[in-house]
């Protein structure tokens, strides 16, 4: 499945919202453009916009309030990318070198937040204060669970319910807002904003599972960044939590918790990647997305929310 | 002159704003909590906030929509801090160990958006969009300037010019988001909006001039961080662009901008500290001050009115 083809029905949006992002480039001091250009530049998938603007189309939503909102979503993304590689000193993102690893990490810190505050700029121009107010309570969810979660590094007496808890504030939050924004902006009515939530939600949640899935077996040049990067961070994730639950009390997992080297890493990369423990994540994974699809049959039926149904498959099919 | 008495007419609004910022450290994880706790208790001037409330006072505004607003400009300061000190690597702010130094600067980075978010978050409940777009265009300001100034770090070429484009986003920005938001809620009329506006920023201007001044004169007791920091940061403020406009070529400076240690900073910081140069940077402050009165007599006279003019003298005799 290509996603091209997914987002086939908002492409002129896209490409607009692809416009906005690069016109950014040009507005501020020559040494912040560079920044800007080298960050909005990098591609991506744009999935979260592409969100934002399917939600709105099967309203027949004014583009006026949703490239904004599209816009902002995606800034509001990069920014928490480029703060997270700064957290983490990761020098690659999507394949190409991280802003703190070109300019330093103190201009990485100041450049993210500079991001966030266009992304809220740019959010409060639809005049909504539901749609403002839902952007600056994700970043907080966000940011409170990424901190409070850097306390858990290399924790693993985490539970399953706790991993579902740190990827839903930490992923699917910012999916919610970008659907739950699309459906506020298009006046839907409350039963569909509140679809439209759960929608971002099990999808985000999916997406967050595959990402993880992959960061065991996923190929380098695929992901652009180094397989096996949140485990060596101490990032316990839903492989790591099966092998747990599979092997309590193996050498392998205490050695793991004792030494937090490369090689005690590794021994654990090696027992998560076993191929049952991946299917088995997968078939959590693909469980979000059939909630997310369910959701999705409430909207207005059209070639948007196709769309829509359609990116539950994306999420567990994609490599990278 | 002492801050508390000018602060006499909104004491009561203060008290309330102080119990807002210490309920905030229940409400989150407990490691989060800690870090609020540490943050929210080193006490501080709290002179954003007052006013936010001394403006909104001379209009009898409701508290209820100033009291968020002067939480959440305080908040929004306190951010700025976390994340300058994070990208400085400072060790110590008011006298107390900093976020970054106790807790390490990933973390750092992660509460200084939480505080953003939580800064954001209470200005959208105000209901009042112009505050909410005024909030997060100075953010962008701060950002933006701060970015691009660290590009120019130990560049003697900076005008006085530049200096105060330079002081007006970083600080004197923040000032007019208080003293506007206050004069906005309390729907007060345009030409006192902008008066208001222009306050703020003369008294910002003010405020960060003397700030600079007393990084070469102050005493490290009072200021609760070490003497010429600044400078050893790279950071060219008025008296050092009053010694080089005194002393064009002199080869003290030009060691400076080749060497960047820390015997060639002391040797301008003691430049800098000349007497005179001192008094002429007072007297730049004092003129800022001035022009801030002017402003403050346009508002309805009463005590607020009063404490602000009040306070455009006490920006020059503070000593820390």
């Amino acid at each position: 499945m290509n996603i091209t083809d997914v987002y086939e029905p908002v492409r002129g949006g896209l490409a607009i919202v692809e416009d906005r992002l690069k016109l950014l480039a040009g507005t501020e001091s020559e040494s912040l453009n560079r920044l800007l250009d080298h960050v909005l530049d990098q591609g991506g998938k744009r999935l979260r916009p592409a969100l934002t603007l399917l939600v709105g189309q099967s309203y027949d939503c004014e583009l006026d309030l949703l490239i904004p909102m599209a816009t902002a979503v995606e800034l509001f993304h990069t920014a928490t990318l480029v703060h997270d590689d700064t957290v983490d000193a990761s020098s690659l993102r999507r394949g190409k070198p991280t802003i703190n690893s070109m300019w330093g990490g103190a201009r990485a810190v100041l450049f993210g937040d500079y991001l966030f505050a266009l992304a809220a700029e740019l959010a409060a121009t639809t005049g909504n204060l539901r749609v403002v107010t839902l952007f600056a309570q994700t970043l907080r969810t966000v940011s409170a669970s990424e901190l409070t979660q850097s306390f858990r590094n290399f924790d693993l007496s985490q539970s399953r319910q706790r991993y579902y808890e740190n990827i839903a504030s930490k992923t699917a939050s910012l999916f919610v807002l970008a659907t739950e924004s699309g459906a506020v902006l298009s006046r839907a009515p409350d039963d569909v904003v509140a679809a439209c939530r759960d929608y971002g939600y099990n999808l985000g949640m999916a997406f967050q599972i595959v990402d993880d899935i992959l960061d065991f077996v996923g190929a380098e040049a695929d992901l652009g960044k180094p397989v096996g990067a949140d485990l060596l961070h101490g990032v316990v994730t839903l492989p790591v939590i099966l092998t747990i639950e599979r092997n309590p009390g193996d050498l392998r997992l205490i050695r793991l918790f004792e030494n937090k080297n490369e090689s005690s890493v590794k021994a654990v990369l090696e027992m998560a990647s076993d191929k049952s423990l991946i299917s088995e994540s997968y078939r959590i994974a693909t469980e979000f997305c059939a909630r997310a699809r369910r959701c999705a049959e409430k909207l207005p039926h059209g070639l948007a929310s196709k769309a829509l149904i359609d990116l539950t498959e994306y999420v567990t099919a994609r490599r990278s």
